[in-house]
């Protein structure tokens, strides 16, 4: 039912093409996972996305969690039939949120921003709060939403990611925190290793899906090195590569370049929660496979939209009297029809039909850039394809 | 360029069914404005609403006013234009932000909630803040978005109105509050008048556009004859009833039959703001054309929708486990493809995907309503029609 295959490796660089096989449907790599965190892309269907080029949706376990909202699921027979849809799903652990509710809060970093966003403007005035205390077993939450206590653990996250249902699902882990120092990183990496093993027993002789493991160890090459081994040395189907990448954009390749080495190259490797266009194009120079990231749609709530010649923000009165569309070299819907002018008016004047827009464009737009780079891989010309696209966002 | 004409009447009541060309296509009435406030509807594109048989749409004024947008549009050649879409539009003149943002906000009353949302709420809290300031020659506004001074006259609305270009535009007028009392309401109204006059001084011989005066008064008799004699006595190409229509949804079929008994019944009537199914189906019974409301979008964004058996509030916890589409005998996408529990998790979960779900279901159930009226009407089965859907919202 699963299957990945290389089909074409460029000659110049490590990227490569590859085909996942899914019960669901097929996924050409590189590819993007578009979010639909609560089971819903914010903005658009899941249809139009597909429509667009998706191929795999990637879901939050911890949405399903906190809110035991994964018992109904289960009542519908998991997520394809809770949300009605017949694609590739993946789900991630819970393992982000290890992160984004605790050290991530208390230092003040990460993603949590747009996770809740509301919550954390407040946090954030209020100084650090840690909303997770980390033992072994597992990880005990202050619910965000509404201060209930919970506790997920390697097996129990697995259980309800089984529920839900996904194609792929990943281990729990914790993610750490950049500001963690080397001591606490090595600490939390035994404990995500000894997860591992845990969500391998847990997870079982299970035929419908399959289970990416985590390779953590922040930003220390030892650490890396070590922990990529290990995960490599378990039957996982799949990489992910999470936690800190670093403290700027630079620091991702040095990762990459630690870790990708020591995995298994008949693997998909998929890098968690990145998606910027230089940062994307670097990672598959180095030979990630898949990425999913919340930026087009996050973005978009924020006035930011894609373009071949850097992001733009339509937020600015500059826009206002702009007749252009928002890319000229774009073929979406909105890129045909719509000016920047009327965007622009709408999102000053908080019309939700400007984020909508906004969101079908950067998904077309930056499905549209990952269709182009497997066409350059095929054409062995993935580097020439980098430099032009490079040069055009950093003019 | 511009024609209404009435093609059938019902043989029970005085419900009939109309033809309205405009340059921009034709409408058959009755049929419902669909609400565009500033430029887009809340949630779906224009197309969308017209594949669901959408046949005009209704921009605000007041909207384009405070911000200057107007001038804008004007660059690019009016709101068919800014807006790229083809479809017949109208815009309403500022009359009802008059008692908005002025008396409806002292007394608390009105749609002001709809408006603006969250200045709304504080005002409430804060007690009464008026922010307008009437004058024979015409209305101080504070701007409730950045307090800025503001004045409008009937010949300034008139002038954007033109700019804006939509294909029917209405007089200014002064909306009232039920709770201003006959006095007030009287004096209101003679300015009312007075401002009509003027408007189509304004408007002059312009064949672009059809305007239509509206009818003021209250809820006194004497004062809604006053006016509907009075307005008819102009050469409006239709009219708008507007204002204060009474305390409760019987006072509307009072006023409705004082009112158009005076008014020319070869020209269209419009019925402003209001779009509830038994206050659209009473209005229908008395001879109203035309409708355009707000309600399918606010109430969306409240997690209500329509339905055959009334309206039905998603965001409670009851529907998560309902299988049942939101209406097991509407045609739209939404009831085809999605359960009340996957909308309801999402509402609860605050996704803005919901919204979108739920303004597409309710502007299609809607627009539904809007046929299956005209194929009463025309089939002398409007009575039985109304029956049957009071007797069904009712149970």
């Amino acid at each position: 039912m699963f299957n990945f295959k290389i089909i074409k490796r460029d000659k110049k660089t490590k990227a490569r093409l590859g085909l996942l096989k899914t019960p669901h449907g097929v996924i050409y790599t590189p590819n993007l996972a578009i979010v639909g965190t609560k089971g819903a892309i914010r903005g658009i269907s899941f249809e139009k996305a597909k429509k667009f080029g998706a191929e795999i949706f990637m879901i939050n376990t911890f949405h399903f969690f906190h809110n035991e909202r994964y018992k109904i699921v289960e009542k519908f027979g998991g997520l394809h039939k809770f949300l009605n849809i017949d694609y590739p799903l993946m789900t991630d652990s819970g393992g982000f949120q290890v992160f984004s509710l605790g050290f991530g809060m208390e230092h003040g970093v990460g993603k949590i921003a747009n996770i809740f966003p509301s919550e954390n403007k407040e946090n954030l005035r209020n100084g650090s709060k840690n909303l997770v205390k980390i033992y072994d077993e597992g990880v005990k939450f202050i619910s965000p939403y509404d201060g209930k206590k919970l506790f997920l653990t390697p097996e129990l996250s697995i259980k309800i990611q089984k529920i839900l249902g996904a194609d792929i699902i990943f281990s729990f882990d914790e993610c750490t925190s950049a500001l963690s120092g080397y001591d606490y990183t090595k600490l939390a990496l035994k404990r995500t290793h000894s997860w591992a093993v845990r969500c391998l027993k847990a997870f079982g002789n299970n035929k419908k899906q399959i289970m990416f493991g985590i390779v953590q160890g922040g930003e220390y090459e030892d650490l890396r090195k070590e922990s990529a081994k290990f995960i490599n040395s378990l039957p996982f189907f799949g990489f992910g590569i999470g936690g800190s990448l670093g403290k700027s954009k630079k620091d991702i390749i040095k990762v990459l370049n630690w870790t990708l080495p020591y995995l298994d190259e008949n693997k998909p490797r998929h890098l968690l929660g990145i998606g910027e266009v230089d940062d994307i194009l670097n990672s598959v120079e180095l030979g990630i496979d898949l990425f999913d990231c919340v930026i087009p749609t996050r973005w978009a709530r924020h006035g930011t939209v894609f373009t071949f010649k850097g992001r733009l923000n339509l937020k600015s009165s500059r826009y206002l009297k702009d007749r252009k569309p928002i890319d000229v070299n774009c073929h979406c819907e909105v890129c045909k029809k719509y000016t920047r002018a009327y965007i622009c008016h709408l999102f000053r004047e908080k019309e939700i039909y400007a984020v909508i827009l906004m969101v079908e464009h950067n998904i077309f737009w930056i499905l549209n850039l990952f269709k182009e780079i497997r066409k350059a891989i095929k054409m062995n010309k993935f580097l020439e394809f980098k430099r032009k696209i490079m040069n055009k966002i950093n003019k």
